[in-house]
């Protein structure tokens, strides 16, 4: 697919600086995108990826339009038009009917109405669940346990020796959106997809999304317990296991050997380095450096007390005021 | 359907104070009961409701029998004689077999193994994914895309341009349950809808109960993620966006153009108003009547931290105590 | 099936002492182990219940082989012999394809596309939903109700008068696994059911996993909302209410008539005493044997309040330390 820059610009009703005439077939990030591609930046702190980009055009506002190393397409709101460029480049994923004729499915048992799209390979040893579903061009390893009633999406890729239980979802769109002036939200379409590595198992009803642009990523050996949820763009290293009901934000990269327990949740755009134990119910809303132990829950007290404790602890700022207690007085 | 006062207060084994002989055709809250429809009042605090009902016939105690403006059906627990008539007022729910007849499913791509129920309608454009089901009597807009293994239930209304992803399920029973004196649960039907707008999108795995009476609302341009819940009753404003793993309990309306995080539990029965926005895994459980942004989480810490930090945050009202400091002093 | 010991602790690369003749028939705990099943202790801390044990062959660590009061293998980690040894007595479970010839499904109705697995026995007058998959062995009493897109694995048992929601997904694999000196994981089998009593309410795409050995039970009368996830070996007592988004970590106990509230945390190995009530959002870590009303979380603040309250409430230690405050000084 190739549309000319200055189709691009006519669609998104943006002035262009540059030269109308060449071709983009594709999107990508300010650090990742290659000649041909289609960028954006969407405020002031991506100045340095911009001067650095290899991208052949980036949408971006009038304010950072004199910095652009490359043509530009200048809007009021980059990310919006992203959103909306983004569909232009999205083809249309038919959903798999019945087993598609161009599919590959070796010596796979495949249970009762499963669905399997255009040109899906699936390698030796496989058994598919009932009603089971995978979409059009996915690739899957050797020896791959997939349950009853899971989605599987167009594009992804699944090593060998995979798990997956039933009603699992995976590939299925981030949940990214642009506003514009009124408030609206626009999808932004996802072109990333979901590799996973081997020896990966994955709980029931577990929802991995597809990246945005570049991948989710889960590597060899992780461990996903039930009803998790993965965003878009989220990388998990090698061998961590994460236990049930846990979610992980857009776009957080969690190390090797962790071990996140039940109902953990961590924010986007983290980076938790390896080794990093989070104990059960605990926000991770920062970046973990150091492998160790963390934990942040309220204790479990009888309702009364904790009525008690909550009108204190709501103000806590104004008792170390009120006693005149500074933080250079808490040393060691 | 119509049954008299009198065979319900038998089958309550309810004292009838009033007209046995009228014909009851639907049941409704106090403030919203018309004439012909039975309501309840479970206790004291529905005096003002009771008074001002249009209600042909109300459930009620014995104490609360002497303000019935109307004809009253007394017993000793009005909530669980509502769980019962509910069920009277309740059409068997035949489950889709294959796609009935009476479905109006117009240029509607359906992929393999859908079911869809008497006198569903969908319009143009529909995109149906595989082993999708949609119950009796649904009505769906124009332009809808419904992935995979997803499950509709019967009587819902879903808008235009709606994107329902993989696995979630939309017109399930709220978890209405009233309790008898040996502790036992009585299932309570639930009588309303979910009523869908346009332009909203959903994600995979969530879940939205319909109505126990009345309906479960979610407005135009709403914006769910992947495995919510979205509890009987709930309103969600136009434009409000609600990030993953969140769950709002029974009753509860959000405003228009929030911005929900992660994981954050929202109680039952609050208003939250308009452009509120709740970072992760907070919990919300009052009313939010300015708009801004609130939090409220324990901060991430090493585990040996925050042990040493619980043992005085659970003793803080103590610790004030003992500091001799009051509320008055901690102003400004 | 049984396999000698001396197969045994070869596939293990195992020491064996005792007698390599004696033929072993399944796995169990040390607790519950009869003659000709095998267990192993992963710890010094199991020594009381290694010298009980009526198991006919231990899985241990030289440190404590000198301890077994029976026929003992020798390994580095019994926890991941374990996890090897448990595939030995697995049989292989094949996925059901339609109908199978040897169920019994009395006068069910069953809608489309359903997959009905061997030997599994349905009762009078239940009803099973489209794309519903029920597994081998599994036994379901009657008037069960079951919605769409449902998948109960194999050899689970379900009561009478049950209603399971669309979605859900009772009798996956449990969470366990056990961890080399490489730090992979290797996947612990599932070896026991998930038992489930008369007039239990199951909601939608709430997840029950199966015992690892022994059963998950979930009681007479209980209710589960929307989403919950119950681990494995979990027991849940008679008329227990579970709202949304709750979860239930691995073997622990919950009393009877308990309420939970919507995500509420609940961490493994535990003991919940009968008529304990847990408010929406709290974190239960430690045993409850006081019936009560128990809560644990953060309450909402502005953004603003929250991070200036935040600085001080990861110092609580040191402020107490500052200001000379003891544990003795907070009686009363």
């Amino acid at each position: 697919m190739m549309i000319t820059l200055g189709e691009i610009a006519k669609q998104l009703n943006a002035k262009l600086i540059g030269d109308e005439t060449i071709g983009i077939t594709g999107l990508n990030s300010l650090e990742q995108a290659q000649a041909s591609q289609l960028s954006y930046a969407s405020s002031l702190k991506y100045l340095d990826a911009l001067a650095s980009t290899q991208a052949s055009a980036v949408i971006l506002t009038q304010a950072t339009a004199k910095e652009c190393p490359t043509n530009a397409l200048v809007v009021d709101n980059p990310y919006l038009a992203f959103a909306q460029v983004s569909w232009l480049f999205t083809p249309k994923h038919v959903l798999p009917q019945g087993i598609d004729s161009s599919a590959i499915t070796n010596n796979a048992k495949l249970a009762n109405n499963c669905a399997i799209g255009k040109a899906v390979q699936l390698g030796e040893n496989c058994i598919i669940g009932a009603n089971t579903v995978i979409g059009d061009n996915t690739i899957i390893g050797d020896n791959v346990t997939i349950g009853p009633n899971v989605s599987i999406m167009h594009e992804c890729v699944i090593g060998s020796d995979v798990d997956i239980s039933a009603g699992a979802v995976i590939g299925s769109d981030g949940f990214g959106n642009a506003r514009d002036a009124e408030g609206r939200w626009h999808k932004i379409a996802h072109l990333g997809k979901v590799i996973i590595g081997d020896r990966v198992t994955i709980g029931a009803n577990t929802t991995i999304d597809r990246g945005t642009l570049g991948n989710t990523e889960i590597h060899h050996g992780v461990r996903l317990d039930n009803l998790i949820h993965i965003a878009h763009n989220v990388v998990i290293g090698e061998n961590t296991a994460i236990a049930a009901s846990t979610g992980i934000a857009g776009s957080t990269t969690l190390g090797k050997r962790c071990m996140i327990g039940g109902m953990v949740g961590i924010v986007g755009h983290l980076n938790i380095c390896d080794d990093v134990i989070v104990n059960a119910t605990s926000t991770v809303d920062k970046n973990i450096t150091k492998p160790g132990v963390y934990t942040g829950f309220t204790p479990l007290m009888t309702h009364k007390k904790w009525q008690n404790v909550g009108i204190w602890l709501t103000k806590l700022d104004k008792i170390c005021k009120h006693l005149n207690i500074k933080l250079k007085h808490l040393k060691g």
